[in-house]
């Protein structure tokens, strides 16, 4: 599809003026718009600013509530469980990150979970937040029901993303990764592009393994009770489903079970509620091992082994986890982010939505072949 | 392959004297046992009593120091990090998650990394550890280089498993696996019965998917600098390959860099030097979230309803983590555990090596058609 190239500073600017509209203070709407545009910078698009659109339909149908303030409802000197209240994700998951970091540069290590929240973007950026801080990070968040575990063939797991960062040099370690084979995103590019998923990736409502997106797409959204996306490790113990499961399983614990908030099968989407998403927070100070400067510095060197390491493909590089998206934010900074069409359409509805001045925000763009409608901005239907 | 059935009392008994005649206190012979016996009882029989050879062969070898006591090298109320001078891999790990259930009960959370010790067993037997004592308890290890990450042809990770285990009615979620898709025995298993692997599981010293387990195991024992096992998510980030290699750094970031040990890379297996294993104990109250009972109610309910989920196919349960070792378990206590010929002719020769009356034990077995030397038996020729 065609596409609009947009550099940082100008994403930046939209975002957080609309934002700013929808009622969040200049400092919320700053603090959300960091974790969307980390995303973009990373060139995770389906969880950047191109998924405005989402955070829209939900504050409008009041499953966001913008004025909503996290609240810690429990609380020891290494943990905190915090009450979304139904805010925004981002700003709630700030608040417990920046939390989880204080209480383990007191105590050495801190967990902080949290219920009644909302999608909040990427789990990178949390475990990110503590990473910087020089810090171990680990995060994960429970989401709407999607994973299809082994021997079911229906979905009552999230997607469950587990993210994990340390400082490393030249680049931290970071990994962030949904504990399904895909994320529905991909679901969404194989439908809109036509295209067969030739992989083990996901299951009809019959619980065949299915090579039709949009009789997934179809089964998760209309929540016919069955069908969904496999666990990594695909569909069958011998691929190794049972641990794809599993991780999904350890992510509903640290972030459900311990805040006592709602598994992937309980979120809601009743008017005036959040969607009961739950989020964990973690930071570990490396100075409870010793000198943290010589973990930093043996991390780095095994890093720099896996790189180093005998190549599959010589003419194909290994990656670390973390450096394909610091490559691409150096690029994205340099030459700007592309936007499809598709998504210009929807933030310039947004716009008179908000209204804002759309051309002076995004330039006069023909969006005479923008597809109308997703799946994303029909779920709120 | 023919077997022979032996009580779970029977195994105990020979296991615990050989240990003893090995060197180790009737308390320390009595730990080991316990740790090799659960896993018989687990049905996980490549880490039981059958495994015995193993261990006499590493303190032959002098790899396994029998005097070796674990030492805390640093501490902090949240944190301690062993060193196991070489010792039995299963003594210091005994001694590290009860430090970290010790120091958990009195501030919450503790993580106790070890370095310098040796093969521990299952990963499962710690966090289970934790998990009686009412805690969630995590437990990982690195070992010998095995897991091939993506894009590579050699193997720098170990196969390093994550074990993740809380109190749940009416059984606890006990979650034990290899980052790699499969653990090494499997190709053992396929190597001795002559099948040819059909999934993708490991790659040859070319970086290729290989068919042939003769082949990955002559790699990776060798030492020949390529092939070996994959991630679990195979040789393709498709199919979700870095989720696999990430999960395996993780491991090593929990039990290598953060003890300041050995990565898989730099194991040993030098006379008189332990393997170098490093290991990772963290255990976590659930009071620090508030109330336990609740915590266990609502890991208890989303267990059944997983159990209770839409089935793929109607003949076959769908299991949660943990449960297929409980039954297993009953029914090994109940009917004895089987051992193959092969085994039973090692255990013999274990017997003859440490003057121990084999018939006594083991009783009058024809060990004719015993197969002689497996690879573990040949790894410290």
């Amino acid at each position: 599809m065609r596409s609009v190239r947009y550099s940082v500073e100008k994403l930046t600017c939209f975002c957080r003026d609309a934002f700013e509209k929808f009622g969040f203070t200049a400092e919320e709407a700053a603090q959300i718009t960091d974790v969307l545009i980390l995303a973009d910078l990373y060139g995770i698009r389906s969880h950047g600013t191109q998924r405005l659109v989402r955070y829209h339909k939900a504050i409008e149908h009041g499953s966001v509530c913008v004025d909503a303030k996290p609240e810690i409802v429990f609380e020891t000197p290494v943990s905190a469980v915090v009450d979304g209240h139904a805010g925004m994700g981002q700003l709630i998951s700030v608040y417990a990150m920046n939390h989880a970091i204080r209480k383990a540069k007191a105590v050495g290590m801190a967990f902080v979970s949290v219920r009644n929240s909302n999608h909040f973007g990427i789990a990178g950026y949390y475990a990110k937040m503590a990473c910087d801080a020089g810090m171990i990070g680990i995060c994960s968040t429970n989401s709407e029901s999607i994973m299809v575990h082994t021997g079911a063939r229906q979905a009552i797991l999230g997607s469950n993303p587990i993210a994990f960062a340390m400082p490393a040099e030249p680049y931290p370690f970071l990994f962030d990764a949904a504990t399904t084979v895909i994320p529905k995103g991909k679901l969404e590019v194989y439908y809109k592009a036509d295209r067969p998923l030739t992989e083990e990736w996901a299951v009809n409502r019959d619980g065949c393994v299915s090579q039709d997106a949009g009789e997934v797409l179809e089964c998760i959204d209309g929540k016919c009770g069955a069908g969904g996306i496999l666990p990594v490790g695909g569909a069958r113990e011998e691929s190794g489903s049972h641990k794809g499961y599993g991780f999904g399983m350890i992510a509903e614990i640290l972030c459900a079970i311990t805040s006592g908030g709602a598994t992937s099968n309980h979120h809601t989407r009743t008017r005036g509620q959040g969607a009961g998403t739950c989020h964990a927070f973690i930071a570990i100070d490396p100075q409870i091992f010793g000198d943290a400067d010589s973990l930093r510095d043996s991390l780095s060197a095994l890093m720099q082994e896996l790189r180093d390491a005998r190549r599959a493909d010589e003419s194909q590089p290994i990656y670390t986890h973390g450096e394909k998206e610091m490559l691409a934010s150096i690029k994205n900074k340099r030459e700007g982010i592309d936007v499809d069409v598709s998504t210009v359409a929807e933030m310039i509805r947004i716009c008179e939505y908000l209204g804002m001045d759309s051309r002076a925000y995004l330039g006069d763009v023909d969006i005479s072949d923008a597809k109308a409608g997703t799946y994303e901005t029909n779920v709120y239907k």
